[in-house]
């Protein structure tokens, strides 16, 4: 088998690092790239690390143009953008894996709510897998569409799923407190993401009003069976890659530290890329894999969970192949190992 | 005035940066450097920043030589060595400022089970001055001996003290993440500070048993009239200096954020170190000085609270000299602005 | 004495410094800042770290309003809009720094040549003091205007000057290697200094066409009394600040390691803020201070200087406001130590 | 095939990173890891990037017991004891790259010279072959025995090697100011390397006296047919991997930028790692890759080159991959791309 693939948005960060893992790839072959540049500019000159490696050119083509040529297609667009751009493309027999929100969040209120705009295509909302392949393998399996997650819920939902769903934790409280590095942020140049800004500093952002807030409420409620009371405050960290996401609960019956890494390590036991650790993780031990590695504590009466990832990989480019294999019946740990 | 000083166990970053703000106070004279390193270097050949503007060496002496000779003694000496150093100059008229935690915690059992040793001094355990100035500056004027605050308590314990004072938290569980930069670890190489190691990471230590907590349970213990449950969660980040401290707690009351902004602006209205704002602080907005910014939010029924300061100024020598000037009877800001 | 002073331009990084070094300076006053920022923000919201510290806003003033309260007017705005506002101040007796290139280098061609613009006042081309203290002292202390030095020459000039003058160096070929971290790039947020471009990377820019290239070239050439061949290599550093030029010339007659740190250190005698050493000085041992530090080698036939400076404070700000005490008779190093 | 392998001195940065390009390697595998670290930990208690990956402990094994059961060894020892070691695997048929420089220079007066001890295996020095395979090719190809290049020199070499074949620079004087990551120091903890001290921060080291000079000059000095007289200048950056060399020669002909880059083209037209750049390439271009990008200015009468790669792959594990491939005949490329 090779998989045809065409990336939506090839200018970015998590495109990248997508390229990247696909050229290592033995059934994927990269036919088509765009972006909205001008002048069509070869991938090596958007992307220097790429010299050598991958000899196409960014074009400004039409979604169905891409499908045309294409098995499967990973749109890197802004959300908004991105629904518009899949929508034509799910006429076909081609398949996606969106990286926007569009399609992550159960209900178009919420989604309106948040993302401040109307959704393109609200017919799919609620009907579309999320591509965490711990969680909804099968799914993923068989869909045409998959809504890639965010990197923070990631971090966030693989802790907590597995306490939720045996009963340990209350769902009435968690707090999330999650450190990004900056790639998160994107590539486009802002101020606060501005080297002599960010580094050698640290700062808390978008408190209270993180756009990833619903997508872990949402998805957390699903394992906990009803409403997860969910406080997420993400901060950015002066380096490239990595979240680590530090959740406090309370436990709903007493439970030992060793009891609730049982917990863990049961329910991941047959997950490739989920390694439940008993030491305390840093982010540098799954920069550049698609590791989680998630451990936990149980301090003054509360459980506590500590889970790292690297956004760009398990939280964005790395799960999407996983999804992609997934999607196309190869070996979910293929190219990503 | 001048005031004579003398500085134990100056090889670490807490005394150099302490001697550079010495270097700058227009009533310090610095007159005696102490370590045991051998054959007395210079202290520019120890610290080269220095190189012209301190001609000292480090030498080897009696605490008592040093106090026969100085106003002011400053002790940076580790935890256990820093009391059995000082109590021979406490027989003295000399003051002391003690950056160690000795005599920091108010009882002996404490002490003994966080820091594993027996207590050199326990006469003075429970009867030394806590200076954290905000909250003590009048039993600081006229102490003479005053137990210097560590660092993550300074962040955590300013931003609380206001809100448990006014009945506003719930003192039965306040969590505090603290982001904490690496020279708060230390001048003493180690594989956790080693470069490559901490450099591009993130990751907590000492999860539910880093000896701060009693300190800051002790201290939050007085501005709440009870006892207080303090979970405190430390993370080393990739940059030289600052921490922020992030806490969550619940309300006792109904407060909006504009009213908790106004209880911490109205307790600190005339402390000079301490900014009570209305955006979210940047570490680097306190680096370099011996500020303390603090803002608060109300997220989803909790009050939050975000704080920032420079570990090694206001967390150690800054208010040491803040300390110094209000036992000296000099203006509190005197070299510190 | 009280100074009073006004800063054009005052949103950028040296700028900020500026008036960092100006609140603590016992005879200055700063009373006038100026940006083309709508709505005159308060300087505490453009520059966080001011908060409480200085209580100005930022007004779009003309220069002449400027020079009609102030006695000293420090221009840090892009080169050509600097002199076309300075023309007009030049009228009063307010006296003026200049942090751009506008009037640092001797000839209007050179000028046109490099920076690809007319010159808007080329009558003071070549008739203005270039403010490096160690230098040009006594010029400076009688000019109303001073073209305050490039950060990259400062470092590359006091280096090589005292070589050259005593005729030890062959001034054919000079070769400046120099590193700079990321604010000498200033605070407009671009791809080159945005977070994760240059983060955990190293790259040479502008090879062979830096402007600051002419300037070293030129104060070399005074020091000579010859032309000066100059080839300066600029490379962007992740760090916040400092500069470290490695310089390699030919030596004229055969010396001593030894001699040519005599030499050095012979002629910055009575220069409070160059430090000859021995070691291989680290940019931290320079940064947030106004010293330069020198060394030299003498290895494989050829002579070898390294120097260290921060290149917002001796390569800025901090030798702006040298100038500044040299022009008004105050003691050179005050605010600076 | 499948090439079962051995590492002596598993613990380090390089052994770390060349396990993770095994476990890629569709032809490798791991079969013995040794350290003299006591109780055998578990690979993965010593590297946590590792967990899941290889389930494997590093014991206190003899080299012969390590030949015995494979088909390849790295020696990643300190130098000295690498040699040591390898003597009684090389009696056997167990090929072996060395990363120490026990064999890399030509001569043991050099090598006793340089590092200041009597050589173990003075009968292989001279005859072993330099393990850079964009010049040594077909003698590694055949080789037992392989001594794997020093980081530095690698980025010095490629760049110059072919500029001195075609006798287009000056062999009598070329200058390499190189820059590198921390991660070339090594695993140990010194102060030189603790976070705070070279974070942020910049330094030369070794003037003079580094020891990849004589091992940059005895292999130059192969492609230029004559002796080289090389001025060699590290310098430590505040980043974790990467190495960049700035390259100052002059001329023996009249050549234009294009052709310089033209001549570097060509000799590297057919070889799979080596990418001759036209723009001024950054170290993140390379770093996690196997690629060593190179350019080419002639900037006021001189030839630079401008050389990046990451210092623990290209200048240590990835190019002993790379010869192991050669060494046994599978695609040079195989796992490094």
């Amino acid at each position: 088998m090779s998989i045809r693939i065409g990336i939506l948005g090839a200018t970015g960060y998590t495109a990248l690092e997508l390229i990247k893992i696909l050229l290592r790839h033995p059934e994927a072959t990269i036919v088509a790239l765009t972006s909205r540049q001008e002048g069509s500019p070869h991938v090596a000159s958007v992307h220097p690390q790429l010299t050598g490696r991958l000899d196409l050119c960014l074009e400004n083509l039409e979604p169905t143009a891409v499908a045309a040529k294409t098995d499967m297609v990973f749109s890197c667009l802004p959300h908004g953008a991105s629904a518009s751009s899949i929508m034509p493309i799910l006429e076909g027999n081609t398949r996606v894996v969106d990286f926007s929100a569009d399609y992550r969040l159960r209900d178009v209120p919420t989604y309106e709510q948040w993302y401040g705009q109307v959704h393109p295509d609200p017919q799919r909302v609620g009907k579309t897998v999320y591509g965490l392949p711990e969680l909804f393998a099968s799914e993923i399996g068989s869909a045409q569409l998959v809504a890639n997650p965010g990197c923070y819920p990631t971090s966030a939902i693989l802790a907590m799923t597995p306490l939720l769903r045996e009963g340990i934790v209350d769902p009435s409280e968690i707090i999330f407190d999650s450190k990004s590095g900056v790639s998160g942020a994107g590539r486009s140049p802002k101020l606060t993401t501005h080297y002599p800004e960010c580094n050698e500093s640290l700062a808390a952002y978008n408190v209270g009003r993180h756009r990833h807030t619903p997508e872990i409420r949402q998805i957390l409620g699903l394992a906990a069976g009803r409403e997860v009371d969910v406080l997420f405050t993400p901060h950015l960290i002066p380096m490239d890659r990595g979240i680590l996401t530090t959740a406090y609960a309370k436990p709903l019956k007493s439970v030992s530290e060793s009891e609730v890494i049982h917990v863990l390590r049961s329910f991941y036991a047959d997950r490739p890329f989920v390694r439940v650790v008993d030491h305390l993780p840093a982010t540098k031990d799954c920069t550049h894999t698609n590791f989680c590695d998630i451990t936990a504590r149980v301090v003054g009466g509360r459980i506590m969970t500590i889970s790292c990832i690297d956004n760009l990989i398990k939280g964005a480019s790395g799960v999407a192949v996983q999804n992609m294999n997934l999607m196309f019946g190869v070996p979910e740990t293929m190219g990503l190992l």
